[in-house]
């Protein structure tokens, strides 16, 4: 009998009846987004809140799919098992909402609780602060704010990776493990085995040292030298030992890599674009979302994100930024002469006050920078920007890469490298080198960027910097 | 003049033309895909072969966007200076190709070598070993193996997201740091800094010992118990010290968690629309590559796909699965009692044999399966799944999840496990607690499935093994 019906032509042991929606339930978003499906519905949730009143009681139910979620209607009967927290099914049918800020509400006419909730779920109804939030990050994201925040993370990534793939960018995965150490300086983690049953001793897992990346730059460079236009877009790690609002252990970064551009200005043009492509997603996709962070976090934050897709942003390069905060009328903390150091405090009044909108410097003096970044005619710069952004800092780090062999292993050797252990990175210039060039956005930074918030450790739903790696 | 330019409207120090195409030159695959841009077109690219003759010379050129690339016809003089492997510029004019397998060509009017390449150049045109090829891994991409890959890659991997977005998922980036190393028995890495400029012993870095990830499941739990639907999509790692075709030390997953739903049939019809999705959307994307590996490594995965996408895949019992297996007319080295692990002759005969087609077995016994997968009503079994694949083997593996606390803590006490270290993972089910489930797709063995190459090595850009860690 087993046997026969295997043989079957459907090869199905048991079968099911397979739904045209995959889920049982829908979201709650979807539908209030599709206003025809009035009639019965089923919809399980969190319960945000209950207000019980004498003749009916109010619930508003959340399931992470939007912001406000959905507003039911029960009798006070119906409503006594209903708490704070607790998941529940509700079953009746959508109505339209005599309140103004919903469209529609549910007229509850069955309760299911799929799972309790008593008084000490510490996300009761009122206004947390970021830091108490943070304390209980496992329940963080059924908060307005960790909620918002993850649909916008999902939107910016996904509006990245729209904008590189209709501009024909293949997406390569880089590795974490790699036996270069030379950016991160010393502020990289290592990685060995926490144990080996064979005893052998853990450095020798891989015969040499390992390190976690701080950049798939060189990979990203090693695949567009074959495929043309490459993005990587993963985490990066440093072990910084400062505890800022700015730092984490652990970040993501989108790294682009893209060779047949002869100019700095082209990489400038393709970097404004994937960050004001990628803004107009989130403005798209998340606009309750972007409301709320307006509403509560940073009132200038829907005019700004506006305005960041409607102009250009504004390019100078690192000599007439000099020139600038020469001129500016302010005293600075430290020195703007050609040579030093673009300092916090200099960023700030180019972004901020001078400029008030995205910058990008330019061409920035050889010895602020790293090897791999092309030598201008001038001998005395690089073709490589940064993108600074009012209230952020530096968003965008890039460069056009030097791609002349006799060049890039001049510099090299200068910088005291190990020519041999990196030799395949000069064969990608030994053997048909091509002009290219590429940028890294930190997507943290982007997401404050985009919510208004001021710390990179609330755009993170897992935050890792030193002393924390709870879970 | 500085201060007035920038406070002009467009804020930009020097202007720039921007291009509609943000690129100085398209891709071989655009241009090839629209015909309607004939006329003068300039192509940057590498040159993979060169035929010269008395008359004419033909360049076979190719920029990693197509596996085909596009013929190039010369004059024997504009040919002299090309070499495999060097990167050029052609200008010319698309025409009509009198040959059979490329619509068009480019007939040459001018030639600008960007990069040449000498004959010590390691991917001379001839058919090289997948070894020697890894050897070489910096230029592999180069290959048409290589490039071919890394596009099916790019396609799989965008297919499943847009499955996942398409159902409403939200993507979410769970921490490859962790301090859990549960899962991951003995074959975990740790992570420390390198050195600490501070002196201190690197295990304080973070109070406690900190490993790299084997799994972002319970993380991704935690999130799909505030949105729902998520899905995590990134690298995990093993300090796996067997040197298997199956076997890497860092390798990408797909883990899918969604809330609400209540029966493991409804898993499981996630699981098959999710890898049909994207098995469809590779087929879409990338059929010249996936013609390519028909014809060079496995000439049955045309026939495989096409019908892995359109017949539902098998599903049985792991009691039914032992049932098969005793009644198989085969002797299997290891025994098949109820209670017996499935080994991977028992895998192999129930996909390739018996079903050959992907197989769902379901409901194994309890004692073979991690503390969170949720207990079925007969006392002995969990409701699990593998989803096996004919010559692959395990392809995703998943569970509901016990959402009843007490039966969970019950469980993770009986596990020996710290409760109080997993307190955060026990209030997911003490607050609101809801039926959720998940899945986990091994993506290189995916990608096996998708090429039919048999070592997972091939299909990762940079792979790392036990004692590889090049670069």
């Amino acid at each position: 009998m087993l046997l026969r019906l295997c043989q079957h032509q459907a090869r199905r042991l048991y079968s099911t009846q397979r739904q045209q929606c995959l889920f049982p339930t829908r979201t709650i978003r979807s539908l209030l987004d599709t206003p025809q499906d009035n009639g019965n519905v089923a919809v399980r949730a969190w319960i945000r809140s209950v207000r019980k009143q004498k003749q009916v009681a109010f619930a508003n139910i959340n399931d992470g799919s939007s912001l406000k979620g959905m507003q039911a209607i029960l009798t006070p009967e119906q409503a006594e098992r209903l708490s704070t927290g607790a998941c529940v099914e509700l079953q009746g049918s959508m109505v339209d909402s005599p309140g103004k800020e919903q469209g529609k509400e549910l007229q509850v006419t069955g309760v299911r609780v799929l799972g309790g909730c008593d008084s000490s779920y510490p996300l009761q109804k009122k206004r947390h602060s970021l830091e108490f939030l943070r304390s209980i990050n496992h329940l963080r994201a059924r908060g307005n704010t960790g909620g918002a925040v993850l649909r916008v993370r999902h939107a910016a990534g996904e509006g990245l990776q729209k904008f590189f793939t209709e501009h024909e960018f293949v997406q390569v995965h880089t590795p974490i493990l790699t036996s270069h150490d030379c950016e991160g300086g010393g502020e990289v983690f290592k990685v060995a085995p926490a144990s080996t049953p064979s005893g052998k001793p853990s450095e020798e897992f891989f015969n040499k040292p390992v390190f976690l990346t701080v950049s798939g730059q060189l990979h990203a460079e090693m695949l567009a030298s074959a495929l043309s236009r490459v993005y990587t877009f993963g985490p990066v790690f440093r072990a910084e030992e400062s505890v800022t609002s700015r730092h984490l252990a652990e970040f993501w970064m989108l790294e682009a890599e893209m060779t047949f551009i002869d100019k700095l200005d082209q990489l400038l043009d393709v970097t404004e674009g994937s960050v004001q492509y990628a803004t107009r997603h989130v403005m798209d996709h998340c606009s309750e979302d972007i409301a709320f962070f307006n509403k509560f976090v940073d009132s200038t934050l829907t005019e700004r994100l506006a305005k960041s897709v409607e102009q250009p942003f504004a390019r100078m390069t690192y000599t007439e930024a000099i020139e600038v905060l020469q001129k500016a009328n302010k005293k600075f903390e430290f020195p703007t002469v050609w040579g030093s150091s673009l300092q916090s405090e200099h960023e700030r009044y180019l972004a901020s006050e001078y400029c008030q909108s995205p910058v990008f410097v330019t061409d920035y003096p050889t010895e602020q920078k790293p090897f791999y970044m092309r030598a201008n005619y001038d001998g005395k710069t690089v073709a490589c920007f940064d993108l600074l952004l009012p209230g952020i800092g530096e968003l965008v780090g890039g460069s056009m890469r030097e791609e002349r062999d006799i060049l890039l292993q001049a510099k090299m050797e200068a910088a005291g490298m190990d020519i041999e252990e990196y030799q395949w990175y000069l064969d990608l210039r030994k053997y048909g080198s091509a002009p290219h060039g590429g940028y890294g956005i930190g997507f943290e930074r982007f997401l404050l960027w985009l919510t208004g918030l001021e710390n990179v450790r609330e755009v993170v739903p897992v935050p890792r910097w030193v002393g924390h790696c709870k879970y």
